[in-house]
This record gives C-alpha cells, sequence and structure tokens, in this order.
C-alpha cells in the first residue's frame, strides 16, 4: 500500500500505473510533476493525479514511492534535481526501456548507487504516447522486469514488486545487463529493423506506389515504425553496444539467407522458415 | 458472367475466389482440381466446388475461366499439363505472388505465350492456408495486379479484370517486373526479414526467455513468420534477383544506422526513425 505515490513523467506510462493503482485501491494520493504544466493540468482534469508540482524537488517531498517514468535521456536531470529532497522512507524506482544507463545516470547524479533505487522496466506500451492515452488495464498480465543492484534493499525491491503486481503485472528480477540484452533482442532490434525499413522504402523513387500495393502483412510488420522517435533515438544511444552486436549478427544471418537464395538452395531456404515459424508458433502464438 | 469456373489448387486463394463469385453470382459453375482428393472433396463439402477431377486436363474440359492458384514451384507443370485441353473460349490466370517466374513457367510449357493467358496476383492472404481458412470477404477492397504480356488479348484481361472486381477486389495492371520489384519490396523483403529475425532468436542459448519477454510489437512485427514456409520458399526461389537487390540495399540502410548507433550521432537517429514515422503514418495508418 502507498501512501503518496509521485509520478515524475505523466505520460502513457506513468499515467497508466497511477490509473491502475487508484483502481485497485493501492494508493491513496497521487502528486505528478513534469515540465508542461498543461500536460498536467490535463492529467489532474482526467484524474490521474491528484495534483502537481513542475519542480520534481518539491513534487516528491513526503512521497513514499516515486516513479520516474521520463524519456531515457531526461533520467540524470531528474535524479539530479530529487537528490537530497526524497524522504527517508522513500523507494525510488524508474521505467527505463534500457537499464545499464539508467544506473549510469543514477551513479552520476547521486554519487552512489542509493539502496532505495529499484530501476525496473515495464514492458507495455503502446504506439500512442501521453497521458491521454493511459488506461489502468495496461499492465495487465505484462511483464516488468526489476534490476535491483547489490547495493539495493531488498525491502524496496519488495516494495516496487508490490506496487507493479497491484498494477495487474507479472514481475521478474534479472541484471541490468541481462536484461538489455534480452531488450535489445525482443524489443529493439525489432523496431530498428522495422524503422529502417519504411525509411529505405519511403526513400524509393516511386514510394507512393510502394505503399499502395503494401498488404495488412506490411502493415503489421511496420507497426512499431509508428513509434515516438525521440524515444528510440534514446533507447539506441542508451543500448547502443547490445543493439550493434545484434545487428551485426542479423546481418550476418541475412548474409546467410541472400546466398541461399542466390544458389537456390531449396533446402536451406525451407529449414529458415520452417525453424522460424516453428519457434514463434511455439512460444508467441497468434 | 463466368459459366464454368476451373480452380487448379482449391486453397485459401483459390477456394475464396469461388465463395466470393458464387455469392457475387457471377458464376454458375465451379470445378475443382489439385493432388489431393481428400482436400478436393472438403472443398465440395464445403460448397466451395460443384465436383472436382484430380487430372488438371480432364478439370478444365468446357470452362471459360481457369484459374491456377498452386505454389509458384507447381505453376509449369499445371501449365503443361492443361496445354491442349483449354476451351477454344477460355481465358487462363493464375494467382501467383512473383510474376516474371510464371511468365517463364506458361513459355516454357506453352511454347510461345497464349494470348489467353492473363497472369494476375491478388494481393490478400491471412497466415492460414487451406480451403477451410477460405472465406467470401478475402479480396473485398484488396488490390489484385494483372500483368498481361504484349501477346495478351485485351479482351481475355477485360474478362479477368471483371471477374477480381465481382469479387469484390480493385484491380489495377503494370508489367511483370514492375510488379516483382514492387511486390519484393513490400512483401518479400519484410517477410525474409522476419523470418531471418525469428529464426536468429530461436538460435540463441536463452530463446526460450527471449520470447518470454517479448511484447506485442514483437508479434505483431513477427507475425508474417508464421506464414507457409514451402510457399515461402518458392518465392525466394522465383523472385530471387530483385529480393536479393533489395536485401542488399537494406544492410546498407542498416548499416548507416549502426554507424549513427555507434557515434551516438543523435540527430541521424532522430531523422531516420522521424522520417519512417511520418510515412508509414501517411501511407499505411494505424
Amino acid at each position: 500500500m502507498i501512501e503518496r505515490l509521485c509520478i515524475i513523467g505523466v505520460g502513457l506510462i506513468g499515467g497508466s500505473l497511477a490509473r491502475a493503482l487508484r483502481e485497485a485501491g493501492f494508493c491513496k494520493e497521487v502528486v505528478g510533476s513534469g515540465r508542461n504544466p498543461a500536460h498536467l493540468q490535463q492529467a489532474v482534469e482526467l484524474g490521474v493525479i491528484d495534483r502537481f508540482d513542475t519542480d520534481p524537488a518539491r513534487a516528491v517531498a513526503g512521497a513514499d514511492m516515486v516513479l520516474v517514468a521520463v524519456p531515457l535521456g531526461a533520467m540524470e536531470s531528474v535524479f539530479s534535481a530529487v537528490h537530497g529532497h526524497l524522504a527517508d522512507d522513500a523507494v525510488l524506482t524508474d521505467a527505463g526501456s534500457a537499464k545499464g544507463s539508467v544506473l549510469e545516470a543514477a551513479q552520476r547524479a547521486f554519487g552512489v548507487l542509493p539502496g532505495n533505487f529499484v530501476p525496473g522496466h515495464p514492458i507495455a506500451g503502446t504506439e500512442q504516447s501521453g497521458v491521454s492515452a493511459s488506461f489502468a488495464g495496461l499492465y495487465r498480465d505484462r511483464r516488468v522486469i526489476l534490476t535491483p543492484t547489490e547495493m539495493t534493499d531488498p525491502e524496496a525491491t519488495a516494495r516496487v514488486r508490490a506496487m507493479w503486481e497491484a498494477a495487474g503485472a507479472r514481475v521478474s528480477e534479472m541484471t541490468a545487463v541481462h536484461h538489455d540484452a534480452v531488450l535489445a533482442a525482443t524489443s529493439h532490434l525489432p523496431h530498428v529493423l522495422a524503422y529502417t525499413l519504411v525509411d529505405s522504402l519511403a526513400r524509393l523513387g516511386d514510394h507512393d506506389e510502394v505503399f499502395e500495393y503494401a498488404a495488412g502483412g506490411f502493415r503489421d510488420f511496420t507497426r512499431i515504425a509508428s513509434s515516438d522517435p525521440v524515444m528510440w533515438r534514446d533507447i539506441c544511444l542508451a543500448n547502443g553496444d547490445a543493439i550493434e552486436l545484434l545487428i551485426d549478427r542479423f546481418i550476418e544471418d541475412l548474409r546467410v539467407l541472400k546466398g541461399a537464395v542466390h544458389v537456390h538452395d531449396s533446402d536451406k531456404l525451407l529449414a529458415i522458415f520452417t525453424s522460424a515459424k516453428q519457434a514463434r508458433d511455439r512460444h508467441i502464438g497468434k
């Protein structure tokens, strides 16, 4: 149970958590913070937060749980702003899509990784963004990964876990390095491929015609290329090493496939496609 | 109006056309053909076809419209089988996803491209296959591309166009070469990328875990990797030149993006992602 939740960055992610915890009766008061007072006022009018303060240092006063749900590029400045202003019993967590870079930001801002800091990542979202897109069910049955450090107080981790579980999520723990490798494979690389494909086609001379003949498969395949470009720029900068590794690996695999196309290696093509279909059908379903 | 439609290959594509034309009252009788009598019997029981003959030469007798909807790799043998058995007023068309290879198959089978042959490609389908997945609405508002040759009788093209329009489709005409370039970009390359990604991840040591943390974006992105591997092997063999060209171009673009990640070129990353998002939002929508 949370007495006062402070959410810094009241968009789809932060707003949906507030809605879910209110609906679950898991939280008494929600204070918002962020740079844009108009957005925060909208969040109040939508009933997502009770009040707001654009100054993070004032917003966190007296909060026993603080979620930082700002773009990765803004983490460090938020950490610096709240440094020295958190309540003694406060737990600090975040919702960043890459965890190594958040740890580095916290290290720089606080000097040392605080024992009450529990890095986290809710694997949920839509192509929409902003508090107006937030909804209480966003985290229902979704995965949340926590990456506590050696410095993290287990009691703090338990409180963050309880919060996400109250929002309906399934919570796991792993190291930040492992998180960043897994997410590079299942999320960051696919986004990079989808963005690259659409940009590549958009630069073809007759691109209007190309898109005109795109069917449902193309629509699904490229949906993630409609995600927020700023967020994905930040993720690519924050998790660059893991992403570069996977791009290299992917290019190598693509070259193998191209070689099979070139020499008409029917068996090889069938083996790759069959392996992929079986893996997807088994693990992902329809 | 078609008196007797013969469909060789009664699966999702052929079966859905038969259903649509019956529903529209555009066709009096439907004769099926194919290798598997059990599937054809099922098509009769589903009301998709009236009767069948596993011998294509006998099945086409007296038909004024013949659709060949078999895998690309089987086109030539079907064309050879019906050669000399088509009625004088028959129009022959196909539903292959690549058109250059179908023209070559027809050239080899018939010796010369017949005037009554109208190559075609309905851009529709699901990850399902087989006649049990067929439905009358599959072609509603979908694109069908016809690629008549210099030898094609315009009257034959008009009859094939009228058939697809009766099924609810929007019909365009272009050359086979242009068709193959457009489809390589919007369909063949995306399938190759999705298959390669899933196969690549499935070969990671901890692939169960990787798939476990995949979210909705990954599900959409990889949906086309659940398509029929045999069909996609055939397409890669049939349209290899165009696909290889686009793989090369894609790898080049991916290298540029990787370079931007490597040197932390924030502006470049944002430019690529923004261009892609704008193109997709403008041309494809949600």
